[in-house]
């Protein structure tokens, strides 16, 4: 008979995965070290109108979705009135099959709202109210959503230049006790191919009292809001580095190139190139330095449309995965840093899982037998936050590397929800496991079994960031 | 107790994949959208001479087989008796465990010849007497093959020069009723690097009355050809794209590379970049201008054996799966289409699977929501139409795009007997779901199922295509 | 109930499996066609002082895996003593969930040391005693654990200047029947990139008595130690070429490249490239004459970690999988050989499992139909030499190529105790193929079976290497 769809035993198939999931992932608590959620919402402990201002108000997997569905954009992003929108999603959904999109939405009913309803056409207005009633009550604040998914941090994702108000706020506020840490996010410091970029370096000296005219100034500039970063708990950083780079310069060729780029001018590919490797390689020493964990995200094509990215910018549904070649830009960044001594704690992610064997085995080359797990192959990135993504993800680092060392899942998320997403790694985590130790692949060592499990769910994310979550 | 080899429940693994199959996937009729099949032997209706003919005489994935198992050339495309020929493929083929040549085989022998005899050294002689018999009869005529496999359309892969009198003859013959069209593929004509361009171009402008001296000139022809084909029913294009490009020209740039190619000089690689381009945009807005579907099929490494290929030809079974980068030159394509607001529904297949998740979300950049699934990742292609690499393409057409919208299957194949390939991904396609429902991932909703499986199968593809065969 | 760990039936899962494992594929010998055993340890009938040196010594995934798990590197190459490094990787190895070290140590402890005992910290001391009593009886010398393991052949991997005396030696001595004989890996001798290749090729010509002025006398120089090598039985050829090249030059232009580069110049990547293209070349044309296989290892990433490199040299544990492009440049070699029917035997190896289909069906470009798989896509190397890496390959191969040619597997290790990856690798395969039988999509035709398992096993390489093993 078929299990019923999303029951208690959802995803776990054999016996031992059902006890490895029931008896050590799920009791864990959360750290996720690494979201979007907008930091001014938790610090105003914000409530939403609606179902559709949660589900569909920023959340571009959906849109995407509805996209491919033919649902036409004023009912995704338009003028549309919300239940409208909000019936269009729910007509599209069932055509989801196998995609993550459907877990997640029924997971968040379930486990949110307390609803197993199934989404559809004939439901949705049904849902429609029992959702909003409930968005309505205290339960569903962005605060307690979180409380109420045992999260101990998060970490949010900010630019140098945030002032970091809101996180000095929720810090002030005894009353709520998950800890909302900053990320160092300093992308626009380094893209110095675009528009923005002489606007963002005018404001970047502006809030670093630094008077930025040569390279060096830059740094110092980014050192300072390190300092500031510092001051409010933060200990990650982040980068979004859709193709990898490594072309070095001499202090005067970036002197030069920063000056010729901040009159106007429009540089060659190699003076980006050694402009943004000479910025990573000192914010790399210095993340070594403050003992930094430290991010670099790779492989993602971005704004890939035109017509909509001047309608909707950047972030509304319109990127994708790059082929672009990594592994040896990346060994020689990372190399350069170790030469040094000043190889951060870091973990790699890339958009296309075609590389994933490449970075299974990158990070073999530079762990340094002083951190657990100090190099981290990172978990199933955006497009490959979903079953089969998850799955080669940590089959490949099972064999290649260290799955036991493994800091494991994050949401990536800007949605108050996606809380369900651990539940769902933890999950398929699980019965990864239970398969092998039922297949007599792995002895069935409850000890050493929950040892690894906690790890990977809790232990070794909350002992490799240092939050103080122990 | 192992399940018997290729019975009525075949790849079907689980109830619900039995009832997804049997109840919705099977009784849909076929919708070949892109063949090549050779239209003179429909409109001939003809019959084959013996097993052989059928089976080997234009079947370069048999050939390549016994290439790869020591059968001399002479045994496969050479002068040994066609008995000789099947007897040495008879022989070698047990050897093809795993290989879809032993499902294709086994498929049609049952399925047309209502034989289920394991080919093998032993059974060579009685499959040759058997099979031949058969072949003789009207019911083994190309056409009583189609309307055993009940076919309703299928598109044939037509050159622009080619007057399509065979398409007329068919159409005419009202005791025929499946529907056969052609398909536009101007390889030919934009393939400028290739030896025989300047003598194609000449035939190009002649048939199509275009003196052609000028780049707006070979436009002018395609745009002549484009409404003869129309006039014929086409509604669909096809692209042989080995390798990716995308370099934009001046219109007096490309009269130079012309008029200098034309000459019988050698271009430059960007030189005929530029050319390609041109000509590929100029394409794409005619086919949103007319509402015909553009195919992309990308990947290819062709003609690897030079010694073959002066000794056979080219698609005698020496090509291979290129390594090439793909994302960013499709990206800026079809961003230039959907940038004029003319980017015709389109199908993307690349040959290599390790772009699976490239194309599985590119397409998502230009989902216009106004086409149900306008933009397509297409069935696994060429070397990928088998289990692993069918089951791989919709993986990550489920978990990366809407699987709910994807029009399904093609058979690709210049044989008659190709149609059990519907069945064979049919079968796959339904064990997949099929094993979602049981495992708990998606609910046993039959309502919701059936529009799905029957939609993959059939549906979507009559929908999209517009071929009048709904 | 979960299956035992690593029962007699690990890693089978099916009746059909059981059997062919069982009957078919334990049964058979085993012919180690490519491994880097020192032939020095194997004529000297070394013993192991302790389990450290076996396991510990020069093992370079144990060491990587060591340090991924934070232990610092004095007890992995550093001067702790043995035992203390041996606690430090029992410590450990319960981490390697999913990884092949987890397998490797307990099926060497269970099949050599007749121990089932699990690796952990509380048995680190007792495993000590236990394997280090062991491996002071004759049972545990090299030539005994050959013997035991049922090897017909090994193959080692020499260079050209070698001058064999330790194959001599262990051929002169008729009380060892196992073949032991060289395979020709010239790398050194086309690597004009590397700082040592003027000093190598005066020992090149040394050894050869040539004396090396022009390319010609490179040539020459390998010529001879190809003689050489003949005469001690060798049949195989073996190249790390980690990027793939194509880039012609003449015989003027590779002198004047070779000149340079002997008086201490630096010469150009397209240099290098025609330097190796012309030396590769003339390697295939000669194997072909010699009727030797040729091996090509593409992919690997190597020394990646500067300051590890300086500390502890090549092959230490700091390499990985490159992305760099294989397909253009390998067709374009195979082809030239193959114009001048020049082309010997040729065994494919990639490191970046993403190109599987590449390999799968670049093979499939020249096969002649005179040799029997004449072009080989060989078994999942290094990394991937596991459970997920072995099930890909043959899985391409099965789909792409022809899985009952394929000559299996290889240990391609330093250790003696590796020839359990032999019984690791068989039980794989025929889990692989039972699995298709058991869901009737291969007949279970116990004759073709056997024919396809045992040839894998051992028959397809005995024949294709011609080691006189039959």
């Amino acid at each position: 008979m078929a299990k019923p769809f999303m029951d208690e035993d959802f995803l776990l198939e054999t016996p031992t995965a059902l006890t490895l999931y029931h008896e050590y992932a799920a009791p864990q608590p959360i750290l996720d070290y690494h979201c979007h959620l907008p930091p001014a919402e938790i610090a105003g402990n914000k409530q939403f109108r609606n179902i559709t201002e949660i589900w569909l108000g920023g959340d571009h997997y959906k849109w995407r979705f509805m996209r491919s569905a033919g649902v036409p954009e004023e009912f995704i992003t338009g003028n549309q009135p919300d239940q409208e929108k909000f019936r269009r999603f729910c007509e599209v959904l069932p055509l989801a099959v196998g995609n993550p999109l459907y877990h997640w939405c029924h997971l968040e009913l379930r486990r949110f709202f307390g609803l197993d309803t199934l989404v559809s056409a004939e439901t949705a207005d049904s849902l429609w109210d029992a959702c909003n009633a409930k968005l309505g009550t205290p339960e569903f604040s962005t605060r307690s959503l979180m409380v109420r998914a045992k999260v101990r941090a998060v970490c949010t994702t900010d630019d140098p230049i945030d002032d970091l108000a809101n996180h000095q706020a929720i810090a002030a506020d005894s009353s709520f006790t998950v800890k909302v840490l900053p990320t160092f996010r300093p992308d626009r410091s380094f893209n110095i191919d675009r528009a923005e970029f002489a606007d963002y370096i005018g404001k970047l000296g502006d809030v670093s009292g630094v008077r930025i005219n040569r390279f060096a100034d830059v740094l110092r500039a980014l050192d300072a809001r390190m300092d500031h970063f510092a001051r409010h708990g933060c200990r990650l950083s982040d980068h979004g580095v859709d193709v990898t780079f490594f072309a070095e310069a001499t202090e005067a060729e970036l002197d030069a190139i920063l000056a010729r780029r901040l009159s106007g001018e429009t540089l060659t590919p190699k003076e980006v190139e050694q402009y943004k490797t000479a910025v990573l390689l000192h914010l790399g020493r210095e993340y070594a330095k403050r003992d930094w964990a430290m991010q670099l995200h790779m492989g993602a094509l971005r704004n890939n449309n035109t017509r909509m990215f001047k309608q909707l910018g950047p972030d509304t549904g319109w990127d994708s995965i790059t082929d672009s070649l990594v592994a040896s830009n990346l060994s020689r960044y990372l190399d350069a840093l170790d030469r040094d001594g000043l190889l951060p704690r870091t973990i790699l992610y890339c958009l296309n899982p075609a590389q994933n064997e490449v970075l299974g085995t990158m990070i073999g080359n530079f762990q340094d037998g002083r951190v657990f797990g100090k190099m981290q192959f990172g978990s199933g990135w955006w497009f490959n936050d979903q079953k089969d993504g998850m799955i080669r993800q940590m089959t490949a680092l099972a064999c290649l590397g260290n799955l036991g060392a493994f800091v494991g899942m994050l949401t990536d998320s800007r949605s108050f929800l996606s809380y369900t997403r651990h539940e769902y790694f933890r999950r398929i985590l699980c019965n990864l496991i239970g398969g092998w130790v039922e297949n007599g692949e792995y002895p069935q060592d409850w000890a050493q079994l929950k040892r690894v499990v906690e790890g990977i769910c809790y232990g070794n994310a909350s002992r490799y960031f240092g939050l103080g979550t122990d």
